[in-house]
């Protein structure tokens, strides 16, 4: 519970509208998407804008008040779950786009906008922003900025840190700084910009950015490859990349994972193949044309069993759509569903979903694995039952296992759901001590009080494991 | 002079023949290619590998001694001008391609690769590797990485930064990190990858990096678009974008750097005009020639005087290597060149050109104007005699007043040279004093004693100006 001292001056400055303490309101945002975590925050805040946000941090770190700000709270790794209480903040009263400027390609927008209405508001105008996180429909700006949000598109336009070119940022000592500019070039100083997207709301609270747009694709289209092995598809995945074509989309379904989204959207899917991959190209169209069936041709030539072009967009639709319904149709299967994303380089793919099966296997947990195949980046999915102690401690041996995997073959714990809570024991791995170290060093030099959204990214303890050598 | 204490214990570390302190070497290396900037260093080491420069690095912080990481010292922001003494390290022996990955299109290198000998490299396997510094004959990669430097290729495939994806880090507290992998999505922790590009050496010796590679386009087409006025090119610039085409290089000239370069070249550039735009777009051959052509009726929709499409390789070659002698050109007219780099929107082209016409004429100094309009980075260019102080002093007046002219327009004191000796004391214009703060914040938290790279990016003391307000 908060302080009377400190909730009245939260109340002076937000309001008393826009401070909710009931245990409702408390109930419902003691938790976010990841399973298995949950944590009361001593308040939840609506500030209105920028300035209010500045009071509100510096009430909080002078009576050090733990922050955690929190979008949709869709993310996957407990980020937005209030570990050590305080109050957790929302952007619900700051959710407007600003400004789209068609001349210098760009959109300014409040944390809170939703990323799928800022998409359509700039498709609008014949502008194209290609992060496209599969929680699009419901996740914040601020959010996926604050997590670096990935998506299908990754392979071929980048991450949401490629797309952040100026942001304002209140830092934890109540500064206001603003990074960057409506620039492609600006070297004044250090990458605050950068630095900011994928902290997970550890070093601030992002107030407003402004996103790098492209224009839009002239046409796209889809295509779906079917394979008897794991091998095959991961031969199929280098091979096109070796023939310099890099499609928008490259996304792959191991055979589990394809009955259950079948047997989920009954479109039709094969369910007795090895392995799938998704194909997307965008572009000119002449272009489009010609990656298209360069790379049905590559795919046959890796022993694909069959290659079925989408005819129409509706079709191309269908199949993109099976592939995104991927998570929601695991999700049936059993009461908890743990989605990760162990992200390994392009050309061990295939090693790597062999391995996850091996481990799998020898746990005796049920995984199946999706992802981007074109960027690395797996979801092996565990379908589990989070009230069964014995069968969920597996689980977490299996996750290990992964992760370890992962780095082993020069990848990392978490290619775009974030750090959090969730893969915090393991950051070491990745990093080294010595990593580690120096993010701790940024940290708190940043907030000494650890004030913004504390317990995140950094473990209290890690796994008590040999440190995988690189 | 380095203390013998101190000097005993580097030779042992890179033996005698790596650590130079005769008088020539201390005076070759106590300069870069900015002008009017000079401090002798105490000594020149040439470590081998990574940990020699970790040993190197312990003993400097021990001993509190500067460390100057340099390149070719082709920077223009005197970024390698050892200002405290100290030592300047170098990479000479550092200088391998280490491997060209083609599964995953990487490159990864040692600092001191010539930048150009890797573009070459990655050629050769049909990959492409965009940046494209001035000074890409001779620059090594560890300094373009160090400065993120930027090219005429920023607009459509942008800059170092966007192209490193993983490193190598000697922190000055000794210890090593890597950071990132050859991995398209990575979010375990904060981008620390990110944060070493564009630092300046202030927070540690960079010993590897990887590089992304995209494959390289198929083919490129060159333009030459001449108009009687700055407003005319400027609104072609603005319309080409919102036209949403997006060339590979849309680089500018004025008409008195126009009339220098054509003096110096001699290739039969009109110099009666008051601009030309030099486009080039790059990618599938098709859509090059319908870009190609959509341009030059935008151009000639925009009062263009005149639109040539080169029509061989060779003679589009002539035209891009006549921008590329800009620099050189200007350079003969005078004893010192000052070239500078404000930036801005892409949408205030036009507005900053006119503006440093306006200051040149007000200081009474003599100031040519080229640069990459696409991405708003200008490069107004002094001709002037450093030996004249009291012209210096205006020159410096009117360089001020081009930063405030940026800032005031939403841009920035640097696109892609960095902050340096020469612009540290602009830095609070663009960041404000709490941007500044932050920065130091983090500078200080790594390098507590300061011995990377002191004396930059941060001034001792700023301009005594009031900060343009945002």
């Amino acid at each position: 519970m908060l302080r009377a001292e400190v909730k009245e001056k939260l109340i002076q400055i937000v309001g008393p509208k826009n401070l909710l303490d009931s245990q409702e309101s408390l109930l419902v945002y003691s938790y976010d998407a990841t399973p298995n975590y949950q944590a009361m925050p001593d308040a939840v805040i609506k500030p209105r804008n920028t300035q209010e946000i500045q009071e509100i941090v510096k009430v909080c770190n002078e009576f050090k008040v733990p922050i955690v700000p929190r979008g949709s709270g869709t993310n996957l790794c407990a980020g937005t779950c209030p570990l050590e209480g305080g109050i957790v903040m929302l952007f619900t009263h700051m959710n407007k786009i600003l400004e789209i400027d068609e001349e210098n390609l760009t959109v300014t927008v409040q944390p809170g906008v939703i990323t799928l209405d800022m998409i359509n508001a700039v498709e609008e105008k014949g502008l194209f922003y290609p992060p496209d996180p599969s929680s699009m429909k419901i996740s914040t700006i601020g959010g996926n900025i604050n997590e670096n949000s990935g998506g299908l598109r990754g392979l071929k336009y980048g991450v949401t840190r490629d797309y952040v070119i100026a942001l304002e940022v209140v830092l934890p000592n109540g500064d206001v700084i603003r990074t960057g500019g409506k620039l492609a070039k600006d070297v004044a100083g250090y990458d605050f910009t950068r630095l900011m997207v994928g902290a997970e709301g550890t070093l601030g609270v992002i107030t407003e950015a402004t996103l790098k747009l492209i224009p839009i694709p002239e046409t796209k289209k889809t295509m779906l490859a079917l394979f008897d092995s794991l091998e095959a598809s991961g031969a199929a995945v280098s091979s096109i990349i070796a023939n310099k074509i890099i499609p928008a989309t490259l996304e792959f379904m191991d055979q589990s994972t394809l009955e259950v989204v079948e047997d989920f959207a009954k479109i039709g899917l094969p369910t007795d193949v090895g392995a799938v991959l998704l194909i997307e190209q965008d572009g000119p169209r002449e272009v489009v044309e010609r990656d298209i069936e360069k790379i049905a041709e590559i795919c046959r030539e890796q022993q694909a069993k069959s290659v079925q072009i989408a005819q129409t967009a509706e079709e191309g639709l269908a199949l993109a759509t099976a592939r995104r319904a991927a998570l929601s149709a695991l999700a049936r299967k059993k009461p908890t569903t743990i989605l990760e994303d162990a992200t390994v380089p392009r050309s061990k793919i295939a090693e790597m979903v062999k391995a996850i099966d091996e481990i799998a296997e020898k746990h005796q947990v049920e995984i199946c694995t999706f992802g981007h195949a074109g960027d690395g980046n797996l979801h092996p999915t565990c379908m589990t039952d989070a009230r069964n102690q014995e069968e969920i401690e597996r689980v977490e041996e299996a996750f290990a296992d992964i992760f370890a995997k992962a780095i082993e073959l020069g990848g990392t714990i978490t290619g775009e759901h974030g750090v959090g809570v969730m893969k915090a024991p393991y950051l070491a791995w990745k990093l080294g001590e010595e990593g580690v170290n120096a993010m701790k060093t940024l940290k708190f030099a940043f907030d000494p009080n650890n004030i913004m959204n504390p317990g995140k990214v950094f473990a209290k303890e890690t796994k008590k494991r040999v440190v995988v050598q690189r």
